[in-house]
């Protein structure tokens, strides 16, 4: 078992609520679709293996009419960094102990005129204690409302915040997600950040934020989009668009390379990856 | 244009000719289910760019009845390694300029009952010059007499060369590929080798013996299963093991890797992941 200090549990608690705020609201959407789709939860524990690792999470999943398929993590985790990695770690090159507990969340649509959507955040403690979050549209047939509506709601949330700044957390996901070999972003961006420490009144504003943004906009946007006619070159190029996805997750993406190679959850950890891809 | 000296033209009229005999194997086979399938071929050019890398290659693709996708590319460049590479290159620590031909194959396959496949061998040349080459049987529902056919014909072309040895081949691919997040192998195995170098003739001969082996085995293995009627629960692990597939090209294979990051032809690279995939 984890003891959390207060910091942690406040944070710990808030993703816990939001997971079940946002499982809600698309559940409505899969009624509003005339469908009984309902998030499937498990629960996996990590306690007390030879590394002095514990914790755990639940994932929860949900395959709809709407939502091809929707993940939702939520974990909590201690331990002590491998000494291989420890030093790649914010504030754990000395001490590798860590504590970190946060929300990941990736969304595959079953109208490719509906954007997938991704979005997590987390707060980490080492010898530093910060939060980091991101969230970012990912349409296969990108249209511009959808695309100014996500954007300006990043925006809004981070003037929420002393700490936010819009253009630097906009730019970051602008170089984040970016596959190198095929010279396209994964996405229409949105906003990342990381290393958000000092001052945790104002990062965990940030932060809630974040969440608060994503509800308030991708709801949205999904309904917008849910009832549109697709055809079957639409539904191809989501299905390729898919596999850029994939590229970008296997070969790119921080959090899953580290899940991989640290022995993680692998169903949690592989969560992002599409229901359906193709590669021509 | 690269000029080739002796060895360099053996090594790359070989590739050409046992492609043109694979792709016309393959043609037969879809003739044989009554299709007119046929591969379509694109050359690409790589012509003394900034580094002063050149040559090309042919990437070829048919998409038919019995192969739902197959690719065979055989590709002769030239130059030198970027300096950030170049050390992890044999041979090429102090001299990155390089020389290499090889032709690379993966089937993927409409019937799950028939299993996907792997071929590839080439000839490399810095300071050192070497062979290098390997295959092997992906089946997303195996069975024994195919495995053991498989294996056998391997066996064959390592005892057809002295610098042949089977089992030190045989264990190279089951450390080769392997998926240690999963820890499972990719499929039932086959033979890798690399740094084939000394005697060229022998290493010549192991090489065009395995071409040999694998132009003996797999069309064989793909006739006796390619009627098999299948299930559509069948064809659902098809896509599932298809994901894993995708997941080892993506993450670990050292050649997908390498050709990402040093801005190869990325039709030619990822000409290996599947046409439909599924994570589920």
């Amino acid at each position: 078992m984890i003891e959390l200090d207060a910091e942690q549990q406040q944070a710990r608690d808030w993703f816990e609520r939001l997971r079940d705020r946002i499982c809600a609201s698309f559940e409505s959407i899969e009624r509003e679709a005339a469908s009984e789709a309902k998030f499937d939860y498990l629960e996996w524990f990590r306690d007390d293996d030879a590394s002095g690792n514990s914790g755990g999470g639940v994932r929860g999943v949900m395959k709809g009419k709407v939502f091809e398929k929707v993940g939702v993590n939520v974990s909590t985790v201690g331990g002590a960094f491998a000494p291989e990695f420890a030093p790649s770690i914010h504030g754990a090159g000395e001490n590798p102990n860590f504590f970190a507990t946060g929300i990941s969340l990736v969304a595959h649509m079953s109208n490719p005129h509906v954007p997938a959507v991704h979005m997590n955040c987390r707060f980490l403690v080492t010898t530093k204690r910060w939060f980091g979050g991101g969230a970012d549209l990912n349409p296969a047939l990108p249209k511009n409302e959808d695309t100014a509506d996500f954007h300006a709601a990043m925006e809004r949330a981070c003037a929420a915040s002393p700490t936010g700044d819009y253009p630097r957390f906009k730019q970051w996901a602008e170089d984040y997600f970016w596959l190198p070999h095929r010279k396209v972003h994964r996405g229409v961006g949105g906003i990342f950040y990381d290393h958000m420490e000092g001052d945790f009144d104002a990062n965990f504003a940030l932060t809630r934020a974040l969440g608060e943004a994503f509800l308030d906009s991708y709801p949205m946007i999904v309904r917008r989009r849910m009832a549109t006619p697709f055809t079957e070159a639409e539904e191809q190029a989501l299905l390729e668009w898919r596999g850029r996805y994939a590229e970008f997750n296997l070969v790119y993406d921080r959090g899953t390379s580290f899940g991989l190679k640290t022995g993680g959850n692998i169903d949690a950890i592989l969560m992002s990856l599409p229901p359906r891809a193709t590669w021509s």
